[in-house]
């Protein structure tokens, strides 16, 4: 009998469901659900930073993803399915009460921000997360952010927790504890959502939420309660042990068996992070940078315990036993904003279109509407085309990819973008094409501080929306890097991955690299450094270093 | 006999001819003829910042502008006209013949940029400005380009001359001399273009020709040769004597009176640039400066001879006794790009509705076209508006308003403009603003210097398209400079200044400060510093000051 798994990817705007077909990797059936609150931009305010969703967002999406996914897939495969994994983005916390229900899910509460998760990309948090940096050195202990780069992220667990705690009296009185997103829902398939009982995730707790073997688990209470008192027995009322992608929380619910239309006999994976599973979909192995490419980058890398195991790289997100394959060291680094940047570039552009036209009076309503939608679906495309066009050695142009802050290396949210080198002469193309270089500079600062720190970096394997799309972003990330970059095959690389772990939770196979083994879809394209870019841009870094170098000081002293 | 003058100003885009009642300055009649073949784009190459006019837009400019505007006056004013007065822009300067014709006019040269006059905002002579630069400072001799701030500018007489006579053999050969627009147009009218005999504007002699009594005149031979030896014997053919506005050239001649409907017993005044008559009109006084606001600016201030006649203000475009009001030493400053950096930013934000609205292909095309110029038209306005509704604290953005070079203080034209401070929620008009904010920065760097230099600044006066249309910019000027700014009334306040130029030469009055009294029409608006934007824009340009100092030393850097 052919087994099939199915990997479930909340990503930002979507999720989606795929069915797999264990046996080589066949994508039999997948669907997207794009959640339809977050979509309407309701409990986000972006001014503020503030992005939350709704749990009804996940629980429709879970239904209607893998119903319709199955409903693609020839008859008998439903029957067939043998483990289901999930994969989230995260740090995505959620108040939960003693049942482990989402508070937003609750009378009087499914209205309120506060109660809802807590989106990977909301920066609210950012005092709390100078406070932990400054408590973690100072407070005479432990430093529990050093195996998370020694710098904690307002984008992270303990930060989002703390400032809802501070700011919302309602939920800090209704939280019993809290749960990421990628524990919610494994446990939600199981049938138990109790706090204390659900298995956490390797990844969320060791690159988020400061977990370490060697702190036998989360932070000590002291530390917890000096940061504030407000976080005094929380400690207990979370984990302390966690678990890779290949254990199994539990076997399928007899009432999402149902929902789904899926035998209860189905294992149920322990959750993780969508790129760290993305990784595995992409066939990662060691000493290969695994590149999320989207509208964040995560960017990751596995190495033997022994190799790497005890010395830490300065100034990177973290480093977990297991967070990314059983077995290995998981080493993870990224960009706060990547596609994003493009996408900042392409609505800004919009403004005339959304204000200037919108007023136009001869004009119909309905064409403006028209012209409006069509303009922002072709805007990037356009821009693309015409910045191929340009010569970079022609161009004055440099600009820093700090938009939304850096995570890595060294995080410091309070950093943002800038751009030189404008003359009268500048256009559209010329600075969308410098925003792209400037990504693939950001991109670089991070594989010099791997490669800096001790881990080589043999090759680079890419994946996400970016990798696929756009043969400039990754041709010019290639000149940077002077690195060839593979890009996988799959269109849907981080639910393959998903549905790869799920193979190893219900026992088809004993490890990942096995299931990579049998199930990888192998690469599309390969991207090789064009030697005449390589030295151009190798100069252009150094401007992009010392210019970042003059901003970040500018920034800390205007902050300080 | 009431008597009128007429005040023709040639400025960058058109020719506006004005005809002025001189005993109190109303203004009978103007018409504004706009040059064709600029108007097409021709002879022109943005990308390498070449600009050309030919002398067919001028000479059809002169005759339709005159006769447009004398054709609205009531009858008889025609008759009753004494003067005509000129200004232009500059240096602006062109290759003529033994008889004084510019080249373009002759056969063979019609289609040749180089034998049109070069646009005052013509760089194309980076390379010639920096040798004279480092001639001056290291022949041993006088450094003649210490009454011109210091530095040479591309934008300059010789530069241009050099870089022409380098490049073009054709009109190499064919050039006998050389002449500024300013000096054309009197000859022209007189009727002898002779370029021995015509006579030359002290303003554009002293400020960018290296002119001074100091030297007896223009460099040496000895240090031209040295320079090139192609400018070899050019000295003998060009001129020793300058004269200011207030001195007649000659009679009109009786082929021009008959052109332009006009009795030959017309006095033509000596040419100056427009912004010098501009400040006459708008009534500049000692330690007033005097801003003409408008793609660029040019800053000016008058002050007594005995004052400030041997201190050098450092950096700036030049102090030249008489080259503004006769009598008094003028001091010159300037930005290169002002409302520029504003039609730059529109223009970039225009691309979609260029390049992406333009291809859509269901809309109907003389819709998109429609919409292309309302757009177009109403951009500026619009983004204003908008950008006056933000809150400057709540503002991460700081701008340098360097795309076009810095004239002054301390001209360098290799400068660029830059933004730091952009997150992923900067929008347009927020952008829009901080350009704004940069120029003020600008603006006072410039009025610093004259400070610093011992060069007091009582108070200020604007004129210009941005002075009269843009209150945003104005408040914002005033706030950064943090004195009150008036503005001049007269819509054409530059050909007002031309023509009462003309009423001195025509001894209608004896001096230019009694026609300024009479003819005068006074300020309508003033703008106050507002206390509170004061001291955050005293802080944000301390920013600015090391922004550039950063961006200045980056690309002192890498064009070395």
């Amino acid at each position: 009998m052919t087994k099939y798994t199915i990997g479930i990817d909340y990503g930002t705007d979507s999720v989606r469901a795929l069915v797999v077909n264990t046996e080589n990797g066949k994508e039999m059936g997948s669907h997207v659900f794009h959640y339809p609150r977050w979509e309407k931009g309701m409990f986000c305010n972006a001014a503020g930073n503030q992005f939350r969703q709704h749990p009804l967002d996940y629980l429709e999406g879970l239904e209607i993803s893998v119903r319709e996914a199955l409903r693609q897939c020839p008859e008998g495969v439903a029957g067939q399915v043998v483990g289901i994994s999930v994969d989230t983005t995260g740090s995505t916390p959620v108040a939960v009460d003693r049942e482990g229900t989402p508070l937003a899910l609750k009378p009087g509460f499914g209205e309120n921000p506060n109660a809802m998760f807590i989106l990977w990309k909301d920066h609210t948090a950012l005092k709390e997360a100078e406070e932990i940096n400054t408590m973690a050195r100072s407070w005479g202990g432990e430093d529990y952010t050093r195996f998370e780069g020694g710098i904690y992220s307002p984008e992270w667990f303990w930060a989002k927790i703390l400032h809802v705690l501070r700011t919302d009296r309602k939920v800090r009185e209704a939280a019993w504890s809290w749960v990421e997103h990628c524990d919610w829902i494994p446990a939600l398939l199981v049938g138990d959502t109790d706090p204390l009982k659900l298995k956490r995730s390797r990844c969320a707790a060791g690159h988020k939420a400061m977990w370490h073997q060697n702190f036998d688990g989360l932070p000590d209470e002291e530390f917890l309660v000096r940061l504030d008192p407000l976080l005094g027995g929380l400690k207990e009322r979370l984990f302390s042990d966690t678990y890779t992608c290949d254990v199994q929380v539990g076997t399928i619910s007899d009432e999402w068996a149902e929902k789904l239309g899926l035998p209860n006999t189905v294992s149920i994976g322990a959750g993780a992070f969508d790129a760290h599973l993305g990784a595995l979909g992409a066939e990662i192995e060691p000493y290969y940078m695994s590149k999320v490419m989207g509208t964040s980058t995560c960017d990751m890398i596995i190495a033997p315990a022994g190799e790497v195991g005890n010395n830490l790289v300065e100034g990177i997100c973290g480093q977990v036993d297991g967070s990314i394959v059983p077995g290995m060291i998981g080493l993870e680094a990224g960009q706060s904003a990547f596609g994003d940047i493009y996408a900042w570039f392409s609505k800004m552009l919009m403004w005339p279109v959304d204000h200037v036209v919108a007023r136009l009076q001869d004009l119909d309503e309905e064409l403006k509407e028209q012209m409006r939608r069509e303009t922002s679906e072709q805007m990037i495309a356009e821009l693309s085309a015409a910045a191929e066009k340009i010569n970079p050695e022609e161009s004055s142009l440099l600009a820093l990819d700090w938009m939304n802050g850096r995570r890595t290396p060294d995080a410091n949210p309070n950093l943002k973008g800038a751009i030189m080198g404008l003359t009268l002469g500048s256009d559209a193309p010329g600075i969308f094409r410098a925003l792209i270089e400037s990504t693939a500079f950001g991109a670089k600062m991070i594989v010099d501080r791997f490669i800096s720190e001790g881990v080589r970096i043999d090759g680079i394997i890419a994946l996400g929306g970016v990798a696929k799309k756009s043969p400039l972003v990754m041709q010019i990330v290639a000149d940077v890097l002077n690195k060839p970059i593979k890009v996988a095959r799959s269109e849907q690389a981080v639910a393959l991955g998903t549905a790869m772990a799920a193979a190893v939770v219900a026992g088809v196979y004993a490890s990942v690299p096995e299931a990579q083994a049998a199930m990888g879809s192998g690469f599309e394209t390969e991207y090789h450094p064009d030697p005449g870019m390589v030295s151009l841009y190798a100069s252009r870094y150094q401007q992009y270093k010392r210019f970042g170098a003059f901003v970040e000081e500018e920034i800390n002293h205007s902050t300080a």
